[in-house]
């Protein structure tokens, strides 16, 4: 990465000097309320956007800058650019691989969408909306709602990330089993390039066959080839009804078996199915006995006793929607699971008779990451796998970390219809999780990715690489992935000005 | 393009010693059979392969090798690139727009994929399956049709055309609606580099977040960056029933809002939305009476008397298919048209009621093109705007193609639900086709593509660029899409090894 050692060296050259000048012009060009500078160690304004908010990453920024248009992006770049510093684009910093947060040189800029939060146009007929890049997404969602339309991008973050964000991370989430990834709901991007120019890329178009596909490019680049700006986004019409069931299942094949059956019934009216592992379920009941209530009433349901109720191998959560009523969605599903009941795929099932217990079963499942911090500290993964290989890779994980750490325990729990696990790994309890972490986390990695990469699979199926896995990626992509990554970064940003030292390996 | 340029003077500079050494380096490494050098000008086999079959397009080729394998591909890449000689890959050489046809110099060789024709692998729980890029689309269909499974890519040339150039070309098609283009029905990549590398790029995951998008950045570059060898594709549950109705409306607006009710009630099961303006059907009245027996039927039920009966301005066909029973599908489709024409959005419905009605209807939608033939040449498009924008765009074309050219008329038909119009202008009666196209086609489509592109709309929806329309997207796209396709271009390819001067501005 020559172009980009060489890029390091003029800005070090170069001194505070033209660091001031870079400076003035930002304020002139932008005004005071938008470029915060760090007033001391206790300035947590400022210190919020070089922190990630689960404070693994701590960076050190020369600035923070808060633009307020894509031209005023686009003259930040430039200006930037001409001073040889670079910049980390940021929208809503939730980001879980420490893409977003600066490095520690003090001579990065931050630059925050979070002030383009306009939502510029909504297309009924076209099942289209135009947004600026800063717009949080759940304003996303609800304009979209607003207009009888569905947004269906929907995760954890959803009240404080980004559409901005969640299009340069890829975000994915709970819906992408029906609707896809943030790739698949974006039909077109506004992007600022290193050069400080404007991409003028955004149609709303299902079909556009005219030359390489850069909105895909950009999509995922995590803010190494241009700053997203605006982004024409997907609608779809807004389902009628929803409903969801729990069901308990002894093994991953009867948990796959019950995919293909959903599947083959619901079709499209699928948007939903997450398994839970035994341990992530029972780690809910025990730190969070109010978000596990659905698992309380379905198991007391099915034994008498709640307390006693042993919770079972799988948990799977299957979500429903369709445009029909609520009548004819709960019929399919129970048709579903009365199927699999049949034909022994599931041991217990459980349908939503209510609004109620439908976002009780959700609880239940998106209250897991918080049962675990609960718990303890754990190496965590976001692997994913051909569906079908899941099975054998959760056994020959499972067996792998019991012969390297006897006493370790799992967490795992995902989107299993989409082959994606979350897949974390805690200490013996005779090492405090903390110790554990520091000596193992990379042991840990290793057996883990290893078994995924030999299975198909991928070390990040959904939170991207930023630092957390760059090395990672260096180690695993094949050469000519990086050989490609390297030649484009060095193609379009050969100064190193956007995001340099993230996701390129 | 300075590299290019350098590379073609090198090339000329060696003169046919080098060549000699090329052919004989190849007839070695593939064997005789598959090489093939012309033997004389009425070499009819050789001349299939630099001729496309619109006969719009005629190159001359140094030789045409046909490898059998990946590695035989990443070899030739080699040889070529070492002796300077550019390469044309193609697939079954089906396209509308040049890009596989070599060039007149007769120095460069067309790489057919042809022999590399096996499905690899089915993966019936991950919905997947593994091709070689030479396969037929009619063989993959086929394969996953075997495994109970749909591969949803459909189009009229599926008998000859092969998967490496549909996602070459990011193939569209009938089926766009529900299931998106050729770059949403893939997974993975195999491809070979302009250095003669290959990229095992061959996953099959719903969820990768692991850098750049190389595989949609090879999906749709028509073989500028890289040889697809291989291809992991994503099927469906394939749907237990299909049904289909023909629907007259009186303008295009009323088209829109019956699409809107469609997908109101159909919502996923909705598979097709194809809209045919009045002259289309009477042309194909008049050419193909047999394929248009659909149009007879429903006219004919409705006025009494076939060949009275007055073709409506619109006729749509809806295509709908569903997990559920015949009975189900046609119940929420028939709910459809009742609704459309007691909101008075349609005069006229007709729903098929056996599978001859339903192949008759599609029949009609597919004889177009025939139709058009029998009628004469014309001015040909594939435009595409927002849904919303179809109104204005066929009112704005019309006009000002009338104006121009009084007396002239057009052909529109295509994908509605897509925004993706076939849009086909024919000259005045006072002209021989002929005469108009040489005359006057640049004109046509100066008029046709301003009107598109000030409505948001694209050139070329799903055909490609090739070298048919390499000027206009020079002279239309953003200058930084230019810079940008060709600084990802030179950075990939800097000999210009891989189709030379197609494609990129």
């Amino acid at each position: 990465m020559s172009a980009a050692d060489q890029a390091a060296t003029h800005r070090q050259a170069q001194g505070s000097a033209s660091t001031e000048a870079l400076l003035d012009a930002l304020r002139s060009l932008l005004g005071d309320a938008a470029l915060l500078l760090p007033t001391g160690p206790d300035d947590a304004e400022f210190t919020r956007y070089q922190t990630d908010w689960r404070g693994r990453y701590q960076g050190h920024a020369l600035a923070i800058v808060r633009p307020a248009s894509t031209d005023e992006v686009a003259q930040t770049v430039r200006l930037c650019a001409q001073h040889g510093v670079s910049i980390v684009p940021q929208g809503g910093h939730t980001g879980l691989v420490g893409g977003g947060v600066p490095d520690a040189s003090g001579q990065q800029i931050v630059l925050s969408l979070q002030r383009m939060d306009r939502i510029l146009a909504v297309d009924v007929t076209n099942l289209s909306m135009t947004v600026q890049a800063g717009c949080l997404l759940a304003h996303v969602q609800a304009a979209a709602d607003a207009a009888g339309l569905l947004f269906p991008l929907s995760l954890a973050s959803e009240g404080s990330c980004t559409i901005g964000g969640n299009l340069a991370t890829n975000a994915g989430g709970t819906q992408v089993l029906r609707y896809g990834t943030a790739r698949e709901l974006c039909l077109g991007l506004e992007a600022v390039t290193a050069q400080g120019e404007v991409w003028h890329g955004l149609k709303s178009l299902r079909k556009d066959n005219t030359g390489y596909d850069l909105r895909n490019l950009l999509i995922g680049s995590e803010g190494t080839l241009g700053v997203i700006t605006a982004a024409s986004l997907r609608l779809y019409p807004r389902p009628a009804s929803r409903t969801a069931a729990l069901v308990a299942c002894e093994t991953l094949e009867q948990c796959l078996a019950l995919l293909a059956r959903a599947r083959a019934v619901l079709d499209a009216q699928l948007t939903g199915f997450e398994a839970m592992h035994r341990r992530p379920v029972a780690l809910t009941l025990r730190h969070l006995p109010d978000q596990a209530r659905a698992a309380r009433r379905w198991m007391a349901s099915a034994e008498g006793d709640t307390e006693q109720a042993t919770v079972p191998p799988w948990t799977v959560l299957i979500d429903a929607a369709s445009m029909a009523s609520a009548a004819q969605v709960q019929q399919s599903l129970e048709q579903v699971l009365v199927e699999a009941m049949a034909a022994g795929e599931a041991q217990q099932a459980c349908l939503a008779q209510s609004q109620d217990q439908y976002q009780a079963m959700w609880a239940l499942r998106e209250a897991i990451p918080l049962a675990e911090k609960a718990e303890g500290q754990m190496v965590k993964h976001d692997i994913g796998v051909p569906t079908s290989q899941i099975p054998a890779f959760v056994g020959q994980a499972e067996a792998a970390l019991q012969q390297a750490f006897p006493g370790c325990s799992t967490v795992c729990f995902g989107h299993l219809g989409d082959g994606n696990l979350h897949f974390n790994v805690q200490g013996p309890r005779s090492q405090s999780d903390r110790d554990f972490l520091v000596q193992h986390e990379h042991a840990v990695n290793r057996i883990v990715y290893d078994i995924a990469q030999a299975l198909g699979g991928t070390i990040s199926a959904e939170h991207g690489i930023g630092q957390l896995k760059q090395q990672e990626l260096a180690q695993r992509q094949p050469a000519v992935g990086t050989h490609w990554m390297r030649a484009i970064k060095l193609a379009l940003d050969p100064a190193g000005t956007l995001n340099p030292g993230r996701l390129v390996p």
